[in-house]
């Protein structure tokens, strides 16, 4: 989901070893935290297939870095991130049953490995969220620790409208957090909702407003980051392990799901028709 | 829980292939929404053990309906459902301990397979909640994916006053939704609540002034069904799957308390006590 | 987490057959009502490891109390509970590693006995939280069926600052109460919440200003009291038995895990510059 904004992406930081430079994405180090930054904001931030894996790669490292005691998950520009980039399936779009089946599974591993990768991620995890966020983007919020967002930001899960089914675990997570009813509103109807109802909905813990939102974010992301590094590990694990299971099996619930999802017509026509309302603008 | 109300019934629509009219409840077809309304205000709506079995017979025949995407459940006058209607109770009240026995196990049966009806129902269930709601008419809730209710409308689950024990699920569904104390609050210590605070807690979705109740509902409804409607079945089962087989434990768990429970001497001194009340006035 | 305060502890009430006088509770018989006051005002009614055991054992006693229909717990002074005195670890600060290892075994048995009574206990369970709460005073009200506090109450529990985990099962019953990310504002990163922040996540019920505090808290109870004993003891059976062996093997699982903690250096660093901080005011 994504247009051309006018935001210039900003440079990444130093090199991290064990990571390779991706295209929309920066990540550096700043004193204790391990900042993973989407960095495409021309296109809203949307996910590439590349930048899945640059963020899976991300957390890995993290784990793994004694340097660093929080991960902290933000974007540039005024989008957090306009989730699956739809040109992802472009390439399929006039292809055979065959080609649309192979991208389809290419895909569906790519974001199931993705999400493993917040199951299985260690340290506490802090979302800032700078602005709209869509998709994938809401639905891994389920496995965050803490979540910040500016007043200016929304939520929105559009699967049904597209023909898709909701992943990211979000389909555990949601109503664990927020009840049932409210997990239908977001994921099976699909209603936007605002930062504030975000909040009262137990998927953000603070809203800010939107002048105070980066120095705010930051001061907290501080203080986090000086909790004593081996008890943060240990009780995120506590708090973590009495579901994990379950997670990783409803990952690959949802990737089976949405991958059959991608073939199917109701997807297709409905993607076929937000690329033409996309073009004719 | 019922006394004489002014409204009169609506006239009931056109017949649906495979349901019998039944007194007290019509169902229709509204453009893609399938429609079930209690029909029998004088009696605010309280449920008849026809009624249930109505009910039941209609959710199934929805789920086999392709000409429609989704099911509204609501009623007709200003009560939505004053719940089980007591009087089925009547004919025990007089009768041997095996009448009593025979009766209970009867309207056990009957409620059970009711809630079955929900916990197996596989289109997006809308409630439209037009005014006050009671027990098994709130308790049901949980298994619901859209809420409105209109701001005259309460919430009131006398369980424990009436010597009865919760049914619906709820047990299972409103811990999840609304957390353990606030469960314990409306099951347990039964404190009737707010149209508001139906919604603080997560069991409704939106709180519409009364002037402006019927025409919302029917214009988010109208939206709601125009989603595609294999995508909508798809997405509800991938959230409802995770949690089916406790649904059907519980509901059988729950069955046998509450036929127990109208067995019990503190239950018929409690139904003893509210209908002489209910003759006094 | 103790200093001098200025309340006398009130005398205690006539002694309830088959418990002990415990320094510091006061467990008395109020109509229906079976009632457990923390009495050590003073030091904020933190908790010994006498305090424990009375506490567990009055929580026995009560259950097999026919004369009474519900529990509830509160305290004496302007303090609610300052969760584990610290000074119950200050014999080991000196100590071998097998003394130190002694220490916290011992402790650990006492918390998860302590723990478990609240898994078993059988009547509704309210708390009047009369001020601050911290530490395992917080994370047991996840067992508690209603929670009353007053406006000038808190709730915290520093478990990272001090390199402690989680207990009080609170690991199990926080994430199903307020989701995943209030759970970890409060169990990971122990942001400290205000009594309407509280409610708001859907760990207290009511928030009542402080001057009507005492006054409702009373009625509220009484009220509860007269509900039928038998109803309210099956009802609470049906909402905690889906719940109840996770419950147990989460006691166990985080008792190992703070058993292993009070003998990490993060934690006996942590406690060794809080009690240097206390000692210096």
């Amino acid at each position: 989901i994504s247009e051309e904004a006018s935001a210039a992406p900003e440079p990444t930081g130093p090199s991290i070893e064990g990571l390779e430079n991706v295209d929309g994405l920066s990540v550096t180090r700043e004193g204790k935290v391990f900042k993973i930054a989407l960095n495409r904001p021309k296109k809203f931030n949307a996910l590439t297939l590349e930048m899945y894996q640059g963020i899976q790669k991300a957390l890995e490292v993290s784990n793994n870095d004694k340097s660093t005691s929080i991960t902290v998950i933000t974007a540039n520009g005024s989008y957090y991130c306009a989730g699956n980039d739809l040109t992802n399936f472009k390439a399929a779009a006039g292809g055979t049953k065959e080609q649309i089946a192979d991208m389809a599974n290419t895909a569906k591993v790519i974001m199931k490995d993705y999400v493993n990768a917040y199951i299985n991620h260690e340290k506490p995890l802090i979302a800032l969220i700078n602005g709209p966020a869509v998709g994938i983007a809401v639905t891994v919020l389920g496995m965050f620790d803490y979540v910040i967002a500016t007043d200016k930001a929304s939520f929105h899960t559009p699967f049904a409208p597209l023909g898709q089914s909701p992943e990211g675990v979000s389909s555990y997570t949601f109503p664990l957090i927020m009840g049932s009813l409210r997990a239908s509103e977001m994921l099976l109807v699909c209603k936007k909702i605002s930062a504030q109802t975000a909040k009262d909905y137990g998927l953000v813990n603070e809203v800010v407003p939107d002048a105070e939102f980066q120095s705010h974010a930051q001061k907290t992301v501080e203080a986090f980051s000086q909790l004593p590094p081996e008890t943060l590990r240990i009780n995120k694990k506590l708090l973590r392990s009495l579901h994990k299971e379950k997670l990783l099996e409803v990952n690959n619930i949802e990737a089976d799901q949405i991958c059959e999802r991608w073939q199917s017509k109701e997807c297709h026509q409905a993607i076929a028709a937000f690329m033409t309302k996309g073009a004719k603008k």
